[in-house]
């Protein structure tokens, strides 16, 4: 029992994935026993950019309690984000990159977040402070999670720490950003073997808006019309998961990854609500965002001050 | 209103109210339009350190929100311990040694916290990384609240890094730590001129300890029985700060500097359950603690683990 595991939220997605990853790796260097694990299915954007660099998928845990007594956190703070039984381990430390919300710990711990794009160009400092080599294949992950985070430097998110650590991780992991990064997108937006269940659970995030209960998921599409073309059944299925987990909203957000916007569809008791944050009105069942393509940056902000 | 506030917790400490005078400045360094304020009245030991290293006392706010937009706490961030209208205005960073809890944010922010014994061992690692040199004077006030914090080295909170920060900034300060550290130590523990109200709110914190709502309150004496003797009177204004403020519980610890142990008086409806926490009973009125000086280390983690 005195392995950590590092993993990221559940749902996972390429930063998430790469970073327990790269972390644990970086941990193992430092002498701590360090695995990494995963809490979800891989999406097909993070299965490609694993191909590309030759790593295994980590290890699919369930219960962290019955696991180990001494967990890391990548990419994520919040425990209705985290792992089943995260009340029942120690937090030894968290890396991280979004809001900081329903995370509560008995003892101190080593708890970096910055305000930048992505967790992997937080772990490009730690690489240096700890005096730490990055390996080719490990800055290629690296450099993955943030063109998937910053949907290739176009993203509000991306800051100039985002642009200059992808600059240095491509030189090491010797990459065609543009071409590879354009690739892995579109290996991710690629939703062909997808059911709509697959689609709203891909990449959902659980939230509490003041008193609201939400989830707010997000898909990255070459053609939103391959989502949200099915609208009825889609509506039926955002309703269902609503009533089955007594939630105040389901907001589903469609990015088109080619034009930079999204189209949102929206359920539950303060749906309406939700639209006017963004002062859209629902027409025809959708909610147009233009422009927007952050769920951390432009979305979760928004339904936080006008949903409390 | 651009300006950014930088301060620590209420009733502030050497640490608290240090940090902040010296985050300040490396703001200030890098551009940013920071002011050191506080949050309630100095302490004898701080106001020894600020003298010694010619300081004034950052000045004193009430509601944040009237004061400004955007805010720095260091030394603290839950949200019981900052200060009035917290909720109500962007915390930009978090600079902190401590447990996180009852702390939220809309957006992401620079959160640094790191499991050592005192803020000024992070800010020393801030100025590095930033590339800005330390002052004589501003490295004799991170010193100051190093000693402060780990009562000169000796508290379990301590440990090797602040021990090397305490080092390193004793060479720049041009300071005899362990002459000095005792001075400062031994004017924090005069209590000479405090009446018993002062005692319990001069380092007060409030938590909450599952659902119990709780005040730890510790001061440093050289004689104990400075503060012990008057027993009744001590217990009265317990209960009468327990029934003012709706507290199921306050926890007053006086730890002998010179002997490193400490004694505590609770009251309360879990007075008793606390004092089992520490496997020990109420004996005459208190507690004895052994072995006990740091609230961080424990008493709080012992109260959280039994109290929920």
């Amino acid at each position: 029992m005195s392995k950590t595991l590092v993993f990221g939220h559940k749902n996972p997605d390429t930063d998430t994935i790469t970073s327990a990853i790269v972390y644990a790796y970086l941990k193992q260097q430092l002498g701590v026993d360090a695995e990494a694990v995963r809490l979800g299915e891989l999406n097909n954007e993070t299965k490609y950019a694993l191909e590309k660099f030759n790593f295994e998928a980590p290890r699919l845990i369930a219960n962290v309690k019955d696991e180990a007594a001494h967990v890391i956190l990548v990419d994520h703070n919040e425990f209705q984000q985290s792992a089943d039984g995260i009340e029942d381990v120690q937090i030894t430390e968290v890396i991280d990159h979004h809001r900081i919300a329903n995370f509560t710990t008995a003892d101190p711990l080593y708890f970096r977040a910055e305000p930048v794009g992505c967790t992997a160009t937080i772990l490009n400092k730690l690489f240096k402070e700890n005096n730490v080599e990055i390996p080719a294949n490990i800055a290629g992950l690296m450099l993955s999670a943030i063109i998937s985070d910053t949907l290739l430097f176009k993203s509000p998110t991306c800051t100039e720490q985002d642009v200059k650590a992808g600059e240095e991780l491509a030189a090491i992991a010797n990459v065609d950003t543009a071409q590879y990064g354009l690739a892995m997108l579109k290996a991710g937006a690629d939703l062909s073997d997808k059911s709509l269940e697959d689609l709203l659970s891909l990449d959902a995030k659980g939230f509490e808006f003041g008193e609201y209960k939400a989830t707010v998921a997000q898909v990255n599409a070459v053609d939103i019309e391959d989502v949200l073309g099915r609208q009825e059944e889609l509506e039926n299925l955002l309703n269902k998961n609503i009533a089955d987990n007594g939630l105040d909203l389901f907001f589903f957000v469609v990015t088109d990854i080619l034009n930079n916007d999204s189209t949102a569809v929206a359920a539950g008791q303060v749906a309406e609500e939700a639209a006017k944050a963004f002062g859209a009105t629902i027409v025809n069942g959708r909610i147009s965002l233009p422009g927007v393509v952050s769920r951390k940056k432009q979305i979760v902000p928004v339904l936080t001050e006008n949903l409390k």
